[in-house]
């Protein structure tokens, strides 16, 4: 019955999908502002014609949107929670078709924030309106947070939590942003790894000087901020900062694991081989379960085209930290900053700006009712078990989410490791877009007639 | 009365020098050559105008300007070398006024080229004009060689060198492209390091991933690139390459070095320490005697606003290596490649790019004709003894071009430490663009008469 539905609206969908992935919402660039928030008033209109009663919570940053549907105060109330902005397109000149231009190739929609999120925010709002059209009604409550942050660390969102927390009070939360292993295998996440970021200047002199003059007096600031990243982590992969591991317990949740790491699909698709973190642990257990210190950029002196026989006066570089239950985003950032200003050479200083906007990590019940239903719905679309998982991204917002709502949380979606979020040329399935819809219907379904009075063929 | 030339041609002088200077004549970017070739349409025009007899020479590269006056076979021969190319301007964000737009702050000319060179260039043709304007004539023969590729290492001219043998045979040549140690102390320069330059790629996988999903999985290339790059010197600064130091011996020439280096006044014009280089050496015999490898340039991830939780495909860093006598170009950089191969962590690809154009070290013969005719200039016009130095720097096309015209080497010239050349803000003061043209007339007429029949007062 949902499928017939799907099918009957697909192509109306697409077009919405579409035109929701025209707006370049990128939330870390201030000239990028005016198309957010156009993309959250295109939003706003749509989840209203929708039926659903909406609001819109002005943040400290940007706007949240926040569409109710009430159905009946006895019943559970499902909470979801997706975003509306993207991250920046940078390499342009990787991109194969324009970024807000969606293009399709053998059934695959090419465009920043295809994936990530709002293919998967737009397999949500298809599944609703589905619903909607077959009984004119929900089964349960739902309330829908579509935040404009994501990607810069939800601090507007984050800085409203408290003052909403009656409106955000829920029995579940479904945080519908994260994927699956592959293409057949379906899985529920059952956690994401906290972050914190900062950025890192290294100062050796007051101005660019010449390497000839000189080379071999000065300390050249790149060659500190090598030596000093260089020294972060030793030779097993583990990060020297002391103190970084203090907090956890050594590899949590490493029982709930049942899914095989598979080296020849991951090198296919990413054209890489596992051989970063930590050595004596596997890659599931590295990405899911631990935390790390990536450079996320660097940069410093000449980086156009020839040569320029400088000695830059600074040298900068961008960490990230992920982060498992137990580590604090600030505590860990101070301690990363403190060692880095310590470990500096002779005659260099070192700036760390730490950004606010971290998040702590989040591990879900793995027996919650919508950790069972979204089990079942994700099984009865695949035709296989479900497995539980991890996810080694981090979406800040969801351990205060659950925290202020009350919710038992789980993370689903049908993210796929090639869709290339956060790169150029991000790209969904069509085919996902729609199972999605169908997954989240059903779930929806399942909350709403548990424990089990659902059968097969009413979805059919 | 060379002086009271210098005196009544001034104005006009400091015109024409701004004129040169106004030609954004950068070598390294395609997009500044019709500037470049402009540049030297117009110092060709100005040579002719001069009484020089111009040919232009067409490199591979760019064209060098080649000029002479030939006085009299049976007199000596003085070359002189100098370029029109200046370096790049960026990061442009840090000139206080438009790099081509010289503009005079308390004396001195805020320009890119202000200094080098075209500064001590227009020392050297005010000079030739003011013997010219008294005399009618030159004391001796003179080959003027100004080429538009030193920047960039000097490759076209050095790919003519030998068909041009003929004519660039002289008995003395003098570089007119360094500086003395400080306002109050001449000094002629016996020698240059030499140089090449390297681009290094390091890869990591085939596309831009998400550092949550494959934080901990993959070995991000920028951590390879500063693990391995961080490797290259000890704690003792000495570069750890195999074979780095093998074909020179422990600091050659050590004995000449009559300046002490001024800590302070080094701190105050540069704000830095000299904490980098070989720590048993002092910062003269490293920046002067003793090979160095710098990182002029590092880059990779995301380096604009914000942040970007992304881990490049790839990793780029820009590496120069400055080499004293002995050591060949093409074989230093082989090794350093090679060696960043071998180092390179497990799943992680490098490719180094070696320049052309390198070239290598000069050292002269502290007792030619020409260093004593510069010296005795440089010290009547400071009235104090004339300092023997070296310069860090590097010239590339000076050895070959030393040996193609067979002439006895020096160089010369009155750059300062805080003239900023390579770096925003270059500036040279009106007082030495006078003072070297009066130091390089000087010469020219102690090199007509020499040994020693020319009086104080034929030059007040």
């Amino acid at each position: 019955m949902i499928q017939k539905i799907l099918n009957s609206t697909k192509e109306q969908a697409i077009q919405d999908y579409f035109k929701l992935l025209s707006f370049p919402s990128v939330s870390s660039e201030k000239n990028y502002e005016k198309a957010l928030l156009e993309c959250a008033d295109w939003l706003q209109e749509y989840l209203k014609k929708m039926g659903l009663k909406v609001q819109r919570w002005q943040t400290p940053g940007q706007p949240t949107l926040f569409a109710t549907y009430e159905k009946d105060k006895s019943l559970p109330t499902l909470l979801i929670y997706n975003h509306y902005d993207v991250q920046p397109i940078d390499p342009l000149d990787k991109w194969e078709s324009p970024p807000f231009e969606p293009t399709v190739k053998e059934g695959q929609v090419y465009a920043r924030g295809a994936q990530d999120n709002k293919g998967q925010l737009f397999s949500v709002l298809w599944a609703l309106q589905a619903l909607l059209k077959k009984e004119g009604t929900l089964p349960i409550n739902i309330k829908l947070c579509i935040e404009g942050e994501e990607e810069v660390g939800s601090k507007g969102l984050a800085a409203i939590l408290n003052e909403k927390k009656d409106e955000l009070k829920s029995d579940y939360l479904a945080v519908v942003d994260v994927g699956i292993p592959d293409r057949n295998t379906p899985a529920v996440t059952l956690g994401v790894r906290g972050i914190v970021t900062m950025e890192v200047e290294v100062c050796g002199s007051s101005t660019d000087l010449h390497s000839g003059t000189h080379g071999g007096i000065v300390f050249n600031p790149i060659h500190a901020l090598v030596k000093m990243l260089a020294s972060l982590r030793d030779e097993e992969g583990k990060i020297t900062i002391p103190g970084f591991y203090d907090q956890i317990r050594e590899v949590q949740n490493k029982g709930l694991l049942s899914l095989d790491f598979n080296l020849e699909k991951y090198q296919q698709i990413v054209g890489a081989s596992p051989t970063g973190g930590e050595r004596q642990l596997t890659p599931f257990e590295r990405a899911w379960l631990r935390p790390t210190l990536e450079i996320n950029g660097i940069y410093g002196g000449y980086t156009g085209q020839g040569f320029k026989t400088v000695i830059p006066a600074k040298a900068y570089a961008k960490i990230s930290c992920r982060l498992v239950p137990d580590q604090n985003p600030k505590r860990m950032a101070s301690l990363v900053a403190e060692h880095l200003k310590k470990i500096a050479p002779p005659g260099i200083q070192v700036a760390v700006l730490i950004h606010s906007g971290g998040g702590t990590a989040v591990q879900a019940n793995p027996s919650s009712k919508i950790v069972e239903a979204f089990s079942k719905s994700y099984a009865e679309a695949f035709g296989t078990e479900c497995k539980k998982v991890f996810d080694g991204g981090s979406i800040p917002i969801v351990s205060e989410l659950a925290k202020t709502s009350g919710a038992e949380v789980v993370l689903v979606g049908l993210g796929l490791i090639g869709d290339q979020i956060h790169a150029p040329n991000e790209h969904f399935g069509l085919d996902r877009l729609e199972q999605g819809a169908w997954i989240i219907a059903r779930a929806i379904e399942l909350l709403g007639v548990y424990p089990g009075q659902l059968h097969e063929n009413d979805l059919s």
